[in-house]
């Protein structure tokens, strides 16, 4: 049963295989099982961890804490806890971030970066009402966001995954409402983070991978990313939202085996 | 983190939601993740557990101790440590197996089974070359049979199923050889457990399904226990092999919620 402890809050995370270690840090309101396409065919040629995120899955939930920074602290103690100098890190929307942040405050514990479908300072065109509909219909307001997050293809052909997206956020112990309110609240948590002008700090080898259909952070949110860090390369996939990893799980396989064959 | 000790034995397990309880019960070399689609839906009405059975996943995976009973024993104990008196038991091939013994060593602790491409004596009909071809092929002879596991649809549509069964298999941490060793050679275990005569003890409401397309523990395997369990109805899935609960995950679903909501 594996968990780091970073200051008084316990991070869940999971751990299996061996070789150059990956680290895969999920989208808000989620947790490690998004990953579940990814851990064990990665897992016979890599030590690959996912973490839940503090507020989420069997992590410590605690009352505020939530900036993007001290997600980045977590997966600083993950790695202590595990015994992994260095890895590859692939981040989902707010894991994007958490892995970006990570780069500036750990970057010598990073062998390249796969951010998948994220931003930074992603609440600047939120429209005033979100918060307000939040308010007045939070359930509703989520699983509306979740309707526009996922392409018409999968829809059709996977229904489920728009399921299990409405029902992590709707599992109060998975996700309860103080996360998601301390989240909100947060100056650098997931909307109000913002490190437009540290991007370019950011050193080593990154892919940006954005799904055409994503209104959740679109392409032109990973396209600014990739235009910033040095470097960065931009890959659009087509009928793919926000999920790539669950929408096309083999072909999100095949990037990250690419990518990750060509770091040294 | 929780987890339940059985003798010396840590047995892991996820646990959220809040409800009539619905413990969920995997195949034999995979772990709880494989009820991703389920976990997280049912958990807005139910209080779901899964568990990773001994010699799999995050739990413990001693030299021996492999017989389903022992397996139902672990079941007992994470219930305990749940604090949960009675559950529904959702059960995929070993965890079908799982179910079952638990039935009859713990039958007031049962609301109901929804036994899953399961079966009794499974190893009666199997080639003697099988267990040769683990020894001189071990990965290649139990990727042959996740190919018949699986039905034609879902390789073709979702290949990553066939692909995550093969991993599971393949990851040391996951799945050892060890346990793959033990569990063959026990008399009670996986292949060897033989309840055919103790069927009829089984007296908690129970629906039996199968895949069309399962090769692993075919229809007839399922109708067995349907015709032997008192009053256990069958419900054979058009396109779907042993692993329902991804091959089609809402239609699935909306069988067990039929299946919870029948019973008093």
């Amino acid at each position: 049963m594996p968990h780091a402890i970073n200051g008084a809050v316990k991070i869940f995370y999971d751990n299996y295989g061996q070789g150059v270690p990956i680290v895969f840090l999920h989208p808000w309101s989620t947790n490690g099982y998004i990953w579940y396409y990814q851990l064990f065919p990665f897992a016979r040629s890599h030590q690959v961890i996912a973490i839940d995120h503090r507020g989420h899955g069997r992590s410590d939930k605690p009352v505020s804490g939530y900036s993007i920074q001290e997600h980045a602290s977590d997966v600083r103690a993950v790695l202590d806890a595990a015994g992994v100098q260095k890895a590859i890190l692939v981040g989902n929307s707010i894991g994007g971030m958490i892995a970006m942040q990570f780069n500036l405050d750990y970057p010598d514990r990073v062998i390249g970066n796969l951010i998948l479908s994220s931003g930074t300072a992603v609440g600047e065109n939120m429209p005033k009402e979100a918060a307000a509909a939040f308010q007045s219909d939070y359930l509703g307001t989520f699983n509306a966001l979740m309707e526009g997050a996922i392409s018409a293809k999968s829809k059709r052909e996977r229904p489920e995954i728009l399921e299990v997206m409405k029902a992590h956020f709707a599992v109060a112990s998975n996700f309860p409402k103080h996360v998601f309110d301390a989240s909100m609240a947060d100056p650098n948590g997931v909307f109000g983070w913002n490190i437009k002008s540290k991007l370019s700090a950011i050193r080593k080898p990154t892919l940006v991978v954005a799904g055409e259909e994503d209104q959740a952070t679109p392409v032109g949110a990973n396209q600014f990313l990739a235009d910033n860090i040095p470097g960065a390369k931009l890959l659009v996939v087509k009928d793919v939202g926000h999920f790539h990893q669950l929408e096309k799980p083999l072909e999100f396989n095949a990037t990250l085996q690419e990518f990750a064959a060509g770091l040294k």
